[in-house]
């Protein structure tokens, strides 16, 4: 396989990508997404962070937003003196790398690499802002090389013909994934739970699935384990983080999905790269939102009455209700995660 | 407790209600309430049949509107001869026990006593609208008086202070557990679930809850597991259908909450009269609904792609997820429901 078969323009369609372009940073709005197709337009890389708070992009969309929103931030202090430029980019990272707590440790990750090349391309007098965004169309190359290999060993997992199950929306690894079981001819239906309270499954990954022509059915979060005992055969998601010690965070849901899965005999198989930002569980913060939010749906408030909404971002999913974690080096036990062997950061 | 305790207009509140009047049945539209008051206007009792099946009412709903629709058909035959009256009204009860499969043998038990009742005034020259309506009420204060009792041996379940989950709309004996609660002065927090597709959580438990004076906090369906982790003191629903296998049937969700519930350690009680009419779960029929009222959301479409929707409208827990029934007559074991003595159909 080589290099060029992960052409970013081939896969930024299962991304909706952010993109940096001439002082602006556009981001596809997925919050609206499929239905309106709309973008986001930050001028300052402030307002880059405040569409990654405010959920404008999600999953991995976030890491390109932070690396466009750093190549604003370089076009922004274009005329600082060299040493200012350095301090300018450091409080940018910040801005950036905080905008969402519960992924601040692994945007860390990228900023400071971005920062890294940053000082370089100071040093050596390159241009800042062409430097930050080569760094990031090999990062997205790199990217799909590995997560090519991780949806291989995923789609060895499925039934020749079959049912899946996932969750919320995994972006690169749910159009790679497709795109091998097509390869393969498997004669694979998709079932995707809509995902309150921003419908991902719905939206994006059954607009994914759709287009790529697979039979894609999309129920409601509340109908997992009335399906799944209809007849699923494998169970998947990504994850926000899969911590060294086997536990996932994932988006709210993955939880009582695994458990359901796991009582009615439905293997769960998460993918990723276990994040050496977290060695355990312990070590993840768990987004809490706006409660708010969660007593609309698509924006059309469901009470109005004297009420309260709790809004979990993320749930942690234990390591007994996992089945295997498939990663771009095969398919680890969610306890010997240990021997997986890192090589760099890779996004998601 | 006195009969009058259960006077309707004091308990009306609770079901939002279906009436007839003067040839007309209105029903409020659950579909849409509390943000908007809405009420069906039927003029025949197949209007009545259709509100019922496009579910403007729901739970308990349906049997009263059924009861008013064959008032309404009593009204519309009235100027028919006796023998051709009891033939009108024949068919208006088979239109209007049909209306929802899942519910139409318990809701024939309802019609063929109706049907009893207009026999009777036929023969006796009584005002045959007088005498349904009469029937109607008689039985919603039968109601009222014994889920009131269950009301009681429910909240002897709840701690003195803590957090109970519902799942979906438990009418009736929601508001009489509330006041039963609030009688003896207990600090409760109640989570509610907001129940996809038709919100009836987040719209009418909460309600009903928040207008009680309950500490309300609303959740979506993808959250409880979460949730329950964070500390619920037990789970309670009403059912469509218990069965005197101890299966229950009940609005799709139930089933994976029973199963996380019993997962955590949580208690799961299920409320309600065990159900004659069902003695084994093969007896009861999944209604499946429109598969296109799942790519929606309170109106707003959430994809626009090639792609399917699958509606469950129920689902089915099996005994062994379940702590208890609750009944008018005590808490019984799912496994022991043939102790429950008998006296007559209850509605829900």
């Amino acid at each position: 396989m080589k290099r060029q078969d992960y052409d970013l323009a081939k896969m930024l369609k299962y991304e909706n990508i952010a993109w940096y372009e001439d002082g602006i940073v556009k981001i596809l709005d997925r919050r609206v997404y499929p239905v309106t197709e709309r973008f986001e337009i930050c001028r300052t890389h402030q307002e880059v962070a405040k569409a990654i708070t405010d959920m404008v992009t999600q999953s991995g969309g976030p890491y390109t937003a932070a690396r466009m929103g750093m190549a604003l931030a370089a076009y922004e202090c274009r005329d600082l003196k060299s040493k200012d430029k350095l301090e300018y980019l450091n409080r940018a990272a910040k801005t950036l790398s905080q905008a969402r707590p519960t992924t601040s440790k692994r945007m860390k990750l990228v900023t400071d690499k971005i920062l890294q090349i940053a000082k370089y391309a100071i040093d050596n007098d390159l241009n800042l802002v062409d430097e930050i965004m080569k760094s990031a169309i090999d990062s997205l190359n790199e990217k799909y090389l590995r997560y090519g290999k991780l949806a291989n060993y995923l789609v060895d997992l499925f039934p020749k013909s079959g049912t899946i199950m996932t969750q919320c929306f995994g972006e690169v690894i749910v159009g790679l994934m497709l795109r091998e079981a097509k390869e393969r001819n498997l004669d694979i239906k998709v079932i995707c739970p809509e995902t309150r309270p921003y419908f991902q499954g719905a939206r994006l990954t059954s607009t994914v699935c759709s287009e790529q022509g697979f039979d894609t059915t999309i129920i409601t979060d509340n109908a997992v384990a009335f399906t799944m005992k209809q007849g699923v055969d494998l169970f998947t998601s990504a994850a926000d983080a899969i911590c060294l010690d086997g536990h996932v965070v994932n988006k709210i849901g993955t939880y009582q999905m695994a458990m359901v899965a796991n009582n009615l005999g439905i293997p769960y198989f998460v993918t990723g790269v276990p994040d050496i930002a977290h060695p355990d569980i312990d070590t993840v913060e768990i987004e809490y939102r706006d409660g708010d939010f969660v007593l609309q749906a698509m924006g059309v408030p469901t009470t109005n009455r004297n009420v309260k909404g709790f809004y979990p971002s993320f749930d942690i999913t234990p390591p007994h209700l996992i089945s295997g974690v498939v990663t771009d080096k095969g398919i680890f036990s969610p306890y010997d995660l240990d021997k997986y062997e890192h090589e760099g950061f890779v996004e998601p």
